[in-house]
């Protein structure tokens, strides 16, 4: 970073919404750059200032669509809107492929609207480290509602939705989507159910498996229901009815004291994931022949077993 | 365990082919038992007598039949296999759905076949952690070949075939199957492509397509150039060939040394992921209150950045 550019700048600057501040700061997070403790100390009093809004779903469902009617509806309601669209799915090429983001240029002119599609390409731990680090940027950069935006597949996506306050599942008809949902684990995960595409055949089908579905779950007294919304949102139908659904969820979260609890488990997670990085990264590798690299090689010749190896690298530690 | 079955009889036990054994310590593996480590170190002399086989695909593309008929395959050449059925897309019920696991039914009397489907009830780390450790039974033992079939869409099936000495990805024509094959990152873990249902309209085009990409791949002088067989594994036309380029591999990895490369990283992987778990249940969690809870509500109130709170949870362990 040069030198008239120090972390301080950046921040205050991104405070009165500089976008080219706040994209170089994520670009910091996503590079896994030495400034981040300091961008992280300077970030911290925003913490837990924004709604951090979950979107998953399969691809094919409408996920970018129903992200842009979305921005729309809460800008139209005042709102400062980050958007942060994470595809972890490539391990290989750290993914964001910006594909349909085509359709958010609507509202790339809109200094209240901040947009951006991430990859880990250097952090430690991936995007579940780097995406946290994202929305304290954008809280900071005093967006009160964040969308992050991911495709429902795997456990990583799983992990990022729960970074969130709030998480939206969507869904289409006559993808099967409902059985899928349960197996991927996504169920037990959403807030709120949409059934986008709702204008097709099977739509019912799919809304009614899903209320099926949530019927057989067993709820205590005051524990949130997830709220199922149909929608078309390439014609900006049922939008309202989303943010209704959202709006009652941070009521909800914030009544029953829910809201903090998610906060902490978000930090525990983040918190978590810094440290074992860290760890990781003391713990060397298997290239550089030191620590990990000679104790793998002695377990890989029958000498030590891996128990054992792992108990030798946490002494070393 | 009753005190009757300590682990160096089991150990013993299994090495004389006994499956109960097997299955038992198996079972303490998927369980995260206390006796983990000492089932480690009576395993350890064993380390990398087998050669192991990842067979990874996305859903519909044939595993199961194939990896019935390479069992076959593999039996008929007078080889002890080991078949490892790995499912970790369910992150919250631990996978594992047996489904067509039906199929290999015909393979259950023989006594040189050891079968079994995989989950990590108990593992830190889950699958990635325990998978290693139930390769090693297997080793123990005796099987010289060991099949570890897993669903191929995301990381953690990419962590798991990285296990394999020698990974195998199979694709069906129609399905789109090469290009998702880049986007997950599988093109980059595959020694073999088998092209399954390959009388199929577009088997041809399947093959083509991956022969293109690896023609694009820049290769050194010795480095393997990943083989692409067309089979039909529910008639088992074509097994042998795919037999023959595993056997081709082993070659190969023996020769370039190779093998003993990617037995140190698999070692390496594991002692990490023991570490990283030992660690991690030593951080404590959110719901304690202590340790990394009473941090991430600091983190959470403001009042601490993630960073900071991760130094100071490094500071305690």
């Amino acid at each position: 970073m040069s030198r008239g550019r120090d972390v301080p700048t950046l921040v205050a600057r991104a405070r009165e919404g500089d976008a080219r501040s706040v994209a170089r700061l994520i670009s910091l997070v996503e590079d896994g750059a030495p400034e981040l403790p300091a961008v992280a100390a300077a970030l911290a009093p925003y913490a837990g200032t924004a709604q951090v809004v979950g979107l998953t779903g399969s691809p094919g469902v409408g996920k970018s669509t129903t992200t842009n009617e979305l921005v729309r509806a809460l800008r139209k309601a005042g709102h400062r809107v980050g958007v942060l669209a994470v595809d972890p799915s490539s391990p290989f090429t750290g993914g964001a492929i910006l594909g349909d983001r085509i359709r958010m240029q609507e509202h790339t002119t809109d200094p209240e609207v901040y947009i951006r599609s991430m990859s880990s390409r250097g952090q430690l731990g991936g995007l579940a480290a780097a995406t946290p680090q994202a929305v304290r940027v954008l809280e900071g950069a005093g967006c009160d509602v964040i969308v992050v935006e991911t495709v429902g597949v795997g456990q990583a996506e799983v992990e990022i939705a729960s970074l969130a306050d709030t998480t939206l599942v969507l869904l289409a008809p006559g993808m099967g989507d409902a059985i899928q949902a349960v197996k991927a684990g996504i169920l037990e995960i959403a807030d709120v159910f949409v059934v986008n595409k709702a204008d097709r055949p099977g739509a019912d089908a799919t809304y009614r498996d899903i209320q099926g579905m949530l019927a057989l779950g067993e709820r205590g007294p005051g524990e949130w229901r997830p709220q199922v919304v149909r929608a078309v949102a390439v014609r900006n139908e049922g939008i309202d009815d989303v943010v209704a659904a959202i709006e009652k969820h941070r009521g909800w979260l914030t009544k029953t004291g829910e809201l903090r609890k998610r906060h902490e488990r978000r930090a525990a997670v983040e918190v978590e994931a810094i440290a074992l990085g860290t760890l990781r990264a003391r713990m060397g590798s298997v290239r550089d022949g030191t620590g990990l690299g000679t104790l793998a090689a002695k377990v890989a010749a029958g000498e030590l077993d891996p128990y054992a190896a792992a108990d030798e690298l946490l002494k070393s530690l």
